[in-house]
């Protein structure tokens, strides 16, 4: 009888698939509790939970209850899973919206630039709490994050409680991973390659990871995949695809451009979506043309709105709570830790050799091997020296984020603020746009 | 169509038990090449090869050849075995004799203390040039070494040829699996514990490794064995078990009462033999008495040499080559790295941070997840300072004798060999031994 | 007696004040061996060092000569000195000129930045060789480096010749120095107060160093320092001082806004120039106007031609060559190297710890004790974490440029350019100028 | 006016002379605090202190108070100074004459091995207690431990109080300048060397350093002093002159033999006198013979009591009083540090890379540039690979027994007692005297 608690949920998607993934673990029993600081939406979850257990004819064996008080819903428990969104949809105007009237555009802005560095703003308080309470409830618990700022808000919970075993978990590599096999089916003329049979050396920061080493069946694929990233064919300009995809409202859609320019100019492949790959770096988000003709677009705030809206109200039939398996790992990385089948995928944990280029205890993005044991972070090949630098850079910007929210000092988040490769403005313009975009996170639950 | 290449092996139980495993192996097909310095003994084991394959009736897929020239045994190989003994027999009479008649007593005498020294210095001029062969003939090829003085020998690879794929296999952390197994099976009145579900955190150095966390099906078995390592009956005098092992000449059998000091005094588990561990530190070899009082018998030169003799001549029968699976991994290793199942096991590689408290490139034991991607080294639990501090000056040790052999520095081999922790020797006598010693070691092939 | 022997001094300036002083220092006795690609330049050189010890009453025992030939100009040398001028003037075009029509400013472009990167790019083979050649003839002698980019050619004669005595200089700490005496002249009514007073923890990377500790007899300055940086009297606009600046051609002065504003906002000095400082950081070249208004103004490249053809035919009257001794420590650093009084000042030398922010290794600018035993670095007090990471960044470009270079690599150098602050170009743009920019850079000698 | 407080001192030697020096410093004016846990010693000390002072005619300038409370004498010092006697004389009954029964042979005992181990038992609760009075009453003070053992008492001060303005001074090197200026003074006949001006790169941990490096006036001296230190008459056996010392009760007297032992057997030369340094290595002190070969002697435990009980009651005459300036550097370095002239002398800082083979953090003795910017550690050439590994395990093992008394640990004591080159026992024996030596400690104050 295991105890699991879901923080947070309540956009849904990635609940929900866990939750019919648990239903499918015939090994499993045990209780799942939710809590959100929304409470409605716990028991709206709790509720669904409870149809999707009944539906897999798991009832018996899983019980769901929603928690009002966080300290009630973590005694105890062996698994904490923490999603949440941290402050209101309208918050992301400030992060996404102000920055645009000094020329600072952003695609997805939730992990770094001016938007990803407000949004860390609002969310580390909370994941500080959340670990002081995990230390008070269930010091044992493996806790696995999947908020963004990723890498943030992990390391902000081992600031609180450096003990803590805990780890962040994001699915970007698996497209990255699905692209090649996509290839790999052209090049090799194989029917149908799983994309977890591509085997991709990861390494580096969530949503900057990248891969040096590809391989298939222990046949090194990185040849042709540097081959294909010089053709002209494959770079041509995609502005009217990017074109197609705003009309067509398909926000999320890439087509690893980015990824594989620079596969071209740094020598690995860009292992996350183009549309974060490109936020860390000054050469991407020049102009609305050099975006677009990656092929890639910029959410508009005004549709998450929207979006926020529509998750809210979602019904979902019972074919939708009855599916088979997902792709997603949640619940094998949970059994993995808890005595089942041991597994290797991407993970974030804090460095402790697996990305000597790094800080000794930064969070890092790499293969692990995940087993009763618990979590082995594994090595890889070294991406070159130029990409090491920009991670690094990356890495360090965090910790001065970090640093500032943990010591409560603005002007250092206004130091980590101008340092991004985002803001390219005169330190009185990034002083005014700082000062409205602290401004517009105000914007309270 | 592969090709294994085996350097050695004269000794005969190794390589049999690893031909035996191969012919078992389904998957493969190809040829073993063998090469032996003593190229009868070569050719008699390509001989029993054939034997054992046809046993097996796998003479189609796997056919071997004893080769005369280290060159064409190597050129295309994808995997090197090497497994050789550094000198005649009969230097071992320096490396053992010599030293008791200073009063420094050695057990096994093969690894560190004078005799270890001493075996390093025949030992790493050989693995010097197998580096520079291999570079030359396969330089791809993933090479394993099974010859003691372990961890330098596999140094001397790298040290020789840096971007080698080099490791080394040892499998007396399985006796310690073995001995918690029998353990757990009465704690947890369980029938049968395989050793492979023993999971140790293994971290040191060949011989000297250590865990300091162990656990069967989740269960933290560390609180129980502590336990153990202060039971008085545990810990009571092993000397009749000594003398009664010196008669029936059990030279190799031991209680893990060395391991289980360690435990109790060092809060880690001495992860190798008795008669291992003992050698590294001063305070087990201080008297015959303090050695047999845990029940641990130190090999006599003379039983050595007849044994030598004794191995020569041994003939096998049809049965003894047509035998089941060993509980040896080099062919599932092999297989891993090649593109079959990964496996977990304890392995000796350069310490790219798995043992932190060792020097960056220093050879350390540790688990590894072996798979085609290569070997990546899994971290473990620290063991407590002193252990950390004990074997980091045995790796400082080896990194001069390393360095000496290398510069072809006597002086250096010299520092070395005072500063080992079972020569206490006034520098005077120290100068006298070591000028013996070197003169035994001359005896040549 | 004793040799020395300057490679370049052709500008002038430097070598003259050079001989000046040795002129003045009673106690050296020797040969001064100058060698120039332009051979002319040296002869006039020496004739202008001739007059200088006749001047001086020194002909005696300091004579002087040109050599045409490289190696004889360094054998048994004791003491080299190495200031050239990398390519022509118009080499400058390429390094000025060419990035402007992107939109990227630069005020000094000789030592970061797009010119930089391209100056350096001229100036590395000729440092590798000067290495090459020095461990050939001289390779005890101390070799003091006053080219641009101070970093990376210091770098280089490491690179070549890893036993290498060098080490850089520069006065742009002085002049900080100089700013901050005359304030504290004022606050504490003290009449003069030599620069050589004013102590800075100096610590960085040449041009872009900085100090978190400032002191005059005992008295930390610094709380005053920050009350005078955020003093809006200070910091008000200087544009119009920029324009009377450039008026009158005083390219070269500055009011330390920009040293004051890295006090303002990241909490340490900048001890150099201010035209030098803001070329490392994305956030002070953003426009024409933003420039002016910290007073500083970007030297033009026509004036550059129009001063190097005057420089060339600059004749010197006897006072100017008979003047005291200057502020420079040239001859006070050879001096206290071999053998006299040892002195602290500012030196670029390997970081081996000084620097802890830094790679092991890279070029670092810090204090350094220098006497007869050598130059010790001197630690300093850290600057913030944001200028660590700042002046890390730095230092990881200037690592891949010297990659590059060793390595023949252009690949790697546009990696070094699309890294850098200054440049932020799509990688199309990008790659069009670092095209245009390698080839303006071909004009040879 | 400044205060300085002198914590113990109660051995006088040490007090008294500083005071003189302090007396003969024209530009110090203060006040002088002494504390002492055994009262009247203070009030002694502060009777002979203001003879001193009168006798100097500066008694308008300095006074002296003996003060009863730790806090009172430490309020507002801007300079404190701990030189104490851990425990009665009679604690080293334990410390040496009961390791002697289990043949474990110590020239002095204060420093490492059995009875260094248990002095740091008794001094390190005292040291903790002092830094956290001096964080209270004048946590900007400079202070100088005098204590041994050295490296164990300062490096306790840290643990206590992080940011501790502390080192450690010994004069141990100064008598190795004089033994080599007395060689150089033969070797260039020279009249008269200062040993100030004999230059050695010290490093090392204090009574165990070393210099790779010596030199004066710019001449390397280490050619000449390798070559003395394989002079046969240089090395012959001194056991006669040994004998004569123990007869005349000479017991720290020294004929640089270890020293100079080191230099032949592992390149650098021992820079304390020999009977500190034979006690960090196994092969000095192997028996008493071993020890006279070398002209050193033991200090009997009788003899340290007699000659406490005679300083006890020592009575100072005016002209012992009223000598001139000493060879010590206490008052120099206190001037250099209130803003004097600064000095280049060895001491025992945290280690921040000066020393890079040991720790950071580790309390190491290296030269430093004092100044009023404070105290800059200078790096030394390395010593021998095999020498670093011995400083590192001193290191090591003094870092356990600040942890055990850290943390109460007596289980990690032991773990330190085991693991130093002095003890050679079972670890049965070892536990008996570790039981033993634990109980003579307890003798209180």
């Amino acid at each position: 009888m295991r105890k699991i608690t879901i923080i947070g949920g309540g956009s849904r998607n990635w609940a929900i698939t866990f939750m019919r993934d648990l239903a499918l673990d015939e090994g499993f029993e045990g209780e799942l509790n939710l809590y959100d600081i929304d409470q409605e939406a716990s028991l709206n979850n709790a509720e669904v939970a409870r149809r999707i257990f009944t539906l897999a004819g798991r009832q018996d064996r899983i019980s769901c209850r929603a928690q009002a008080d966080l300290g009630k819903a973590l005694d105890g428990a062996c698994f904490v899973i923490i999603s949440i969104e941290p402050g209101l949809t309208e918050c992301r105007y400030g992060d996404l919206v102000l920055p645009e009237q000094y020329g600072i555009l952003q695609t997805v802005g939730d992990t770094t630039g001016p938007g990803g560095i407000m949004r860390a703003r609002r969310a580390l308080p909370l994941f500080f709490d959340f670990a002081r309470q995990i230390e008070k409830h269930c010091p044992d618990a493996w806790v696995v994050n999947y908020t963004n700022p990723m890498t943030l808000c992990t390391a902000a919970l081992y600031r609180a409680f450096g003990s803590i075993k805990a780890f962040g978990c994001c699915h970007e590599v698996f497209g990255t991973q699905r692209f090649i096999a996509g290839l790999a089916e052209k090049w090799f003329n194989a029917p149908s390659i799983e994309r977890k049979d591509i085997h991709l050396d990861i390494t580096g920061i969530n949503h900057f990871t990248f891969a040096a080493k590809a391989s298939w069946n222990g046949i090194d694929l990185m040849p042709r995949l540097k081959e294909h990233a010089r053709d002209p064919f494959f770079l041509e300009d995609h502005s009217a695809i990017a074109e197609e995809r705003k009309k067509s409202e398909k926000w999320f859609e890439c087509d690893r451009l980015v990824a594989m320019a620079f596969l071209r100019d740094f020598e690995a492949i860009g292992a996350a979506g183009d549309r974060h790959l490109c936020e860390f770096v000054p050469f991407f988000l020049t102009s609305e043309d050099n975006i677009a003709s990656y092929g890639i677009t910029r959410t508009p705030y005004q549709w998450r709105i929207r979006e926020a809206a529509r998750k809210k109200d979602l019904k979902f039939t019972d074919s939708e709570l009855n599916k088979g398996r997902s792709d997603e790992e949640g619940v094998a990385i949970m059994n993995a830790l808890l005595g089942g089948s041991s597994l290797v995928t991407n993970i974030n944990f804090p460095n402790h050799g697996q990305a000597p280029y790094l800080a000794q205890g930064a969070i890092a993005e790499t293969n692990a091997l995940i087993s009763s044991s618990g979590i082995s972070p594994l090595s890889a090949a070294l991406p070159s020296e130029a990409l090491q630098h920009m991670i690094r850079s990356v890495s360090d910007e965090q910790s001065l984020v970090l640093d500032a929210m943990w010591e409560g000092d603005e002007q250092k988040l206004f130091q980590a603020f101008v340092s991004d490769p985002l803001v390219r403005l005169s330190l009185k313009a990034s002083r005014r746009l700082f000062d409205q975009m602290l401004k517009a996170s105000e914007i309270r639950y």
